[in-house]
């Protein structure tokens, strides 16, 4: 019996003492190595005992055709040989009609190991459907992004049975009702405290990807207050560009990396720590 | 000066006469060559006269790991040197932040060399934006999908300015006002023809990308009745599974293709001059 993704995340930041995740979106402008597993695996080796998970955006794979996504095969080969127990999350938003659903997963979970994968769910729940037959794995529905443009339908309001609210809470509810086994959580950016506080009241234990905080500008505190769970957890705080090009020089970039990396973590548990009382009380 | 891709899609349509676009979406479970890039290019030279474009579905690539990317990149290249003049979809519905929108599209438009590209809306304009920057090239927006459960958000009635419309329309709406340069169109499932009947009343210009025709359903008569623009094209009729698995032997998928193909275009042909009287009645 396989555990369930939620599960093995929680025990993932439980053990590691980490709520971090570190974006490897390999960027040719940015990147001071002109390879791109060889940046990641120094990426790792620099961070590895700092997070939680890693998890690589597909598009910066992709924007290297075919040799890119052998390097994320690469990187997904060298994490778990070398930081066991790390999740890794496939960042695509894939989303599609059952069959090509069906297919993302395959990519996803078969060929490319990701522990868990997000997912668009503009199509409904054909588009997710496929990705929760797979024991221990799961995925994070894209609800509340993290962009400038986030609310233009995502916060448009809905009206049906359960009377009117956002479309990006509605998708909320929809992604808890899929869930049938610890499978499923929720995209909520950084830059979006008070709907993440709105999201959390909602679904208390629904575990939360959260980009943006960093380089989109989204505040680390806000986002614990509003999305910590009871036991302290159930967030997965991502930062990409703020750790992995701290420093763009050869020399230097997994040093400084390492150190942003230390900053982050330690801040976090820092605040967690800080809010734990609160929490407590919150929730009982 | 660039022609516009909505002036290249119509130009390949009426110079090939077809509005048939083939999707190359090969399945290991059913093709009955080893080869992907040997399977596409059997397609191809089997149905080329009969189409104005072809659509890669980027999962099924994927579900072959980097060797299957190499094999997309093989099969563009040889439609660009066996059927130059058709249009080539990539059919990823991506859909993120402006950073990653940003490799997104440099994927699809510089790597891949698609014409046109399929994007998700659910993160709104930014994610849209960075594809309309190259000239010549497109966008299909995923307004009103095929599958079962399309609905289940895309049909959902919102509130605001417009008035109370369901989403798919509030979506066609806005992907009408960011296409600057002709090159936006929409995606609207075959089996959908009353929305695509709405959607066209709405926007009589916009090409529209129909997949779910086939295996998946969907009346081609009642597609063309209610997608067709004035001028008797705008639509993109798309067909995978009914043509490229009309056989799965080795001896004979090839001929098969290419029958199922010229019995859709010549379908096809035959409705559109049976419509015209009455299109341009409705038109004018």
């Amino acid at each position: 019996m396989v555990d369930a993704f939620v599960e093995r995340l929680d025990k993932a930041q439980a053990v590691r003492h980490s709520l971090i995740c570190v974006g490897l979106d390999p960027d040719p402008k940015r990147m001071p190595v002109r390879g791109v597993a060889e940046f990641n695996r120094a990426i790792v080796d620099a961070t590895a005992d700092q997070v939680c998970a890693y998890k690589p955006q597909m598009a910066y794979y992709e924007a290297f055709g075919s040799p890119g996504i052998a390097a994320l095969e690469e990187t997904v080969d060298y994490i778990r040989s070398e930081a066991p127990g790390v999740m890794i999350i496939g960042d695509g938003k894939r989303g599609d009609v059952g069959a090509t659903a069906s297919a993302y997963a395959r990519a996803m979970f078969e060929v490319w190991d990701f522990d868990a994968a997000t997912v668009n769910p503009y199509q409904g729940v054909d588009a997710i459907q496929p990705f929760l037959r797979y024991p221990g794995r799961g995925v994070f529905v894209v609800c509340r992004t993290s962009n400038p443009s986030s609310g233009q339908f995502q916060n448009l309001i809905v009206n049906e049975g359960e009377g009117a609210v956002p479309l990006y809470r509605r998708v909320a509810m929809a992604a808890e009702g899929w869930d049938a086994s610890g499978s499923v959580g929720i995209v909520v950016g950084a830059t979006a405290p008070e709907e993440m506080m709105l999201l959390r009241r909602d679904h208390p234990d629904v575990p939360m990807l959260i980009p943006g905080v960093g380089a989109q500008g989204g505040d680390v505190a806000a986002a614990l207050r509003a999305g910590l769970n009871r036991a302290g957890r159930g967030v997965v705080i991502n930062s990409s560009r703020s750790i992995i090009y701290a420093s763009e020089q050869a020399s230097s970039f997994a040093a400084a990396a390492r150190e942003a990396a230390i900053g982050l973590n330690e801040m976090v548990n820092r605040e967690r720590g800080n809010l734990r009382g609160s929490i407590v009380v919150q929730g009982s």
